[in-house]
């Protein structure tokens, strides 16, 4: 596959010079997540540990796929914790511990997300973009959810979503509409919203 | 205060129909968090309960403020989840439960998490802008927050953040640095990233 040779930095191999967890005590945790209270070390703080409390979580791609014809491929998604149907990019989580992610497993991640969800796959010759990574709530969780561009994109299979989501068919969505859509507030993910940021910021939309 | 005039839609006052919680079993709660196995009748499933584990925060404020000169107002702040120091708009959570959140208590937690975290205000006749709300991560929590432009803003305190938290002095950015960083994936944070691409949506940055 053409972007096996594909590498761009990951989260958790960052240099954290001066951070240190002396403490970690597990009060919760299941499948899904883990609710931690850690005491740490920080470049600011270095003699006095700093008391707190961690959701950890898996980490997670997000994907602004765009056809040929500019458009972008966009869900609407039931999200449970919110109540409410999300007109949003793909995404998932990698579904491995966090030290074990690699480039390659995230790559392969946001390949099958997209396909799962939307139907779409890159096209011959289509160029999945990395956009960095971004942070949802960094007060509150170590969540960091990686991000690509994929263009183009062109459909190739019946979307195939996990049994406990509900997704409905995908729309194409203009650069003019998206933009329009965030600006009235009726877009409201972070991942799309980080997805636009990125690419606003880089001149690409 | 000129800003009590001011009224936006509100997350948890927004009409739902078709969704309904017909279980919520609590398996761990603290002063920062619960987390809750939720049975869900949701619009496209409206049979059969859907089953999801849904972490329960506060709802948050983000703030982009923008002096008299066109520079926004950013803080570099350690964040212990994450293990890094992050440049961010100031933000912070509205210490009410989320269904006694009012557009006042919105207004009052963003000039006073600006004032406590930056040292600027509003200046006299400057304006507070609604610019929505932001989910950081729709799939795992309820969290919500309202974001604001602040413009003009200017120095009227030396900050004083929480006892736990360590923020240094505010810096000065301008709108092409922070286009600038956001491409180069310098900038992280879902609410400086959710803030910025309100603010490009609408041509105003």
């Amino acid at each position: 596959m053409a972007e096996a040779d594909l590498s761009f930095p990951l989260f958790h191999q960052q240099p954290r010079p001066g951070w240190q967890t002396v403490k970690d005590e597990r009060l919760f945790a299941n499948p899904h997540i883990s609710v931690d209270r850690v005491e740490v070390l920080t470049p600011h703080r270095s003699q006095q540990p700093v008391p707190w409390l961690v959701v950890k979580r898996k980490a997670a791609v997000a994907i602004a796929p765009v056809t040929a014809s500019g458009d972008f491929v966009m869900i609407p998604q039931e999200r449970i914790p919110v109540a409410q149907e999300c007109l949003e990019f793909p995404a998932g989580q990698i579904d491995c511990a966090v030290e074990d992610v690699t480039c390659q497993t995230v790559i392969d991640t946001a390949l099958r997300e997209l396909a799962e969800e939307t139907g779409y796959a890159l096209a011959p010759g289509g160029r999945l973009e990395p956009l960095g990574w971004f942070l949802p709530s960094q007060g509150f969780t170590d969540e960091h959810v990686y991000l690509f561009k994929a263009e183009p994109v062109g459909v190739v299979s019946q979307p195939s979503p996990d049994g406990n989501e509900h997704i409905s068919p995908a729309r194409l969505v203009s650069p003019g509409e998206l933009r329009r859509r965030i600006a009235a507030s009726e877009i409201t993910t972070a991942l799309t919203l980080a997805l636009y940021a990125r690419m606003a910021a880089k001149g690409s939309i």
